[in-house]
């Protein structure tokens, strides 16, 4: 629901960046939610009514807000030529998590029942491949085939990155290495595309475009990181999802790679048998929290979160002073500290 | 495997009109082959693993065949060009049938068993997207936004009539225009641009272009009539996929929609029961094989598709004469007589 802003509130100091960009591009994103809509819509009554179900359900819409904010760093005028690539990382994230939620067979997303036991893997999986199919013909709508080309790797480096996420799980041996490859591919990759988007249909210097890009990288490596360690710790009405899927699933994150580090032959047989063999008893879970407090594995994360953050915002150094991009550069520590 | 071929083999009439297109197109169809495994690779070892499981399988290649052939009636010199989306086509194709196989939980594909039960549904669901969004790269390269329209559409017409075809699953008053907007859908729809793609490349003219379309649209719709007729009468180890796959799923196919036409009260309670209910047991298969048979159900299934077939080749009149329009028009007759 929109609600009209005055000025002075888009000024507050008490706002996130997150905020203060939703305000500024308030107009924009209400177009693009719009294009959101109309291209979710289908004759198949199941398809919009599962598509509504989880993007109406809200989510940041941060892919947008960062694919627009990227645009009017460059070219506010362009801005309208962007809306249709907003909508479209908007749909390639919408896809991926219904898929996710598949593969994952998860409980809950967005603070409500996930899609997948609402509507079932089949419905779950094939209006998934219908948002990616609407993602590519709203592509199609910016004229640029440099824009498809971005976005077309993105996804493939998406799809490349779940099934080595597939192939982690599971294994206790997963290093830092393994993790940073796989939430590059399946999280940060999108966050660069979206980044690199706007920049390049304004035309932008090759540099400052990859300067955006990498930024992207490293604050969508950031994100994950915390997304990761707020799946051990968060509150999960906050959150709007089930904390301890990562945990129920034997994903190998950032918090468990840390502790395994530091790990004792009992402590290590512990996670071997609840992650590696997933024979999970009740207790379990509290008993992974506490060894992830005690051994200071999710303050190792956040640290890990905090170094791309500051990285993402070295990136922004190669471009000129902005608003906008004070914006961004404040979006890389929020990122760190966000309980949402 | 590569097998050379003499000119006079070429020419036999013992040929199918499909074995003489792929002789025609053997050299290009190497290089569309040599794309196909090029984008299929990866990293991440089970992509092609799986990938390779599906495609090295075999399939007819009917799809990229059609794109190279319609392109080589327009401009033989442009067929280079087209290779790109001749592996998109195929691409997309392996794509939908991947998920195809994780929603009607398949057991064989191909001669094989199906890639779900052999690498796990999640797998199958993440290739399917890697290979979807490898799809969209292939067409990227083609250059044309005009042909990545034509793509992304079809596409989304694909996941919309797979969704659709979840909507008329188990619910036996599916009457045959539901099943035909269906099957125009997840089949046809791809025909279709498979065929449009070349010539719009070639630039040909917009009716022409039209007829090419038109022309796959029906040729798909009688391919997939007669593959549901298939599932009721094929030899199981020629068609390399288990038959009665339909009717275990409880699928509204032409066939027992024909039936239901003129089922008894007794005969309705049965298709209720065993496609409405999905409540199957022994014999029930071999019963509905017999009523199918005896209430001319199948021979009508197979009129319908020699009604698509005609169509198809009626759309051919409006292309000037060539030995690549004399195959196309074969090909639709030889559509209703394949029991591969």
């Amino acid at each position: 629901m929109y609600t009209q802003t005055a000025p002075q509130e888009s000024l507050s100091p008490d706002q996130t960046p997150l905020e203060r960009l939703s305000v500024l591009l308030d107009e924009d994103m209400k177009a693009v939610n719009a294009l959101i809509l109309q291209y979710m819509d289908s004759q198949v009554a199941l398809i919009p009514q599962l598509a509504r179900y989880l993007i109406a359900a809200g989510g940041k819409r941060i892919r947008p807000l960062l694919t627009l904010g990227a645009t009017i760093m460059f070219d506010p005028k362009q801005r309208e030529k962007t809306y249709y690539l907003s909508a479209a990382v908007e749909f390639i994230h919408t896809a991926t998590l219904l898929h996710d939620d598949v593969v994952d067979e998860s409980l809950e997303r967005r603070g409500k029942k996930a899609a997948n036991l609402v509507f079932g893997n089949q419905a779950s999986v094939l209006v998934g491949d219908f948002l990616f199919s609407k993602s590519f013909q709203l592509m199609v709508e910016s004229g640029s085939l440099d824009v498809l080309r971005i976005l077309s790797d993105a996804a493939a480096v998406i799809a490349q990155g779940e099934v080595l996420q597939l192939g982690t799980t599971n294994d206790i041996e997963t290093d830092l290495s393994a993790y940073t490859k796989v939430i590059e591919s399946k999280t940060a990759a999108l966050f660069a595309a979206s980044c690199e988007v706007g920049p390049t249909l304004c035309g932008a210097e090759p540099e400052q475009i990859e300067a955006l890009r990498l930024y992207g990288m490293k604050l969508g490596t950031a994100f994950q990181v915390i997304d990761d360690a707020l799946d051990y710790s968060a509150d999960q009405q906050k959150l709007g999802k089930e904390i301890g899927d990562d945990f129920r699933e034997g994903k190998m994150t950032a918090p468990v790679i840390f502790a395994l580090k530091k790990a004792s032959v009992e402590d290590r047989a512990f996670w071997e048998r609840t992650l590696g063999r997933k024979e999970q008893e009740d207790g379990d879970f509290e008993k992974a929290l506490n060894l992830l407090q005690h051994q200071g594995a999710l303050d190792q994360s956040v640290d890990l979160a905090w170094r791309y953050a500051r990285e993402a915002q070295k990136c922004l150094d190669a471009l000129p002073e902005s608003n906008m991009k004070s914006i961004f550069h404040e979006l890389a520590e929020y990122t760190i500290s966000r309980n949402f």
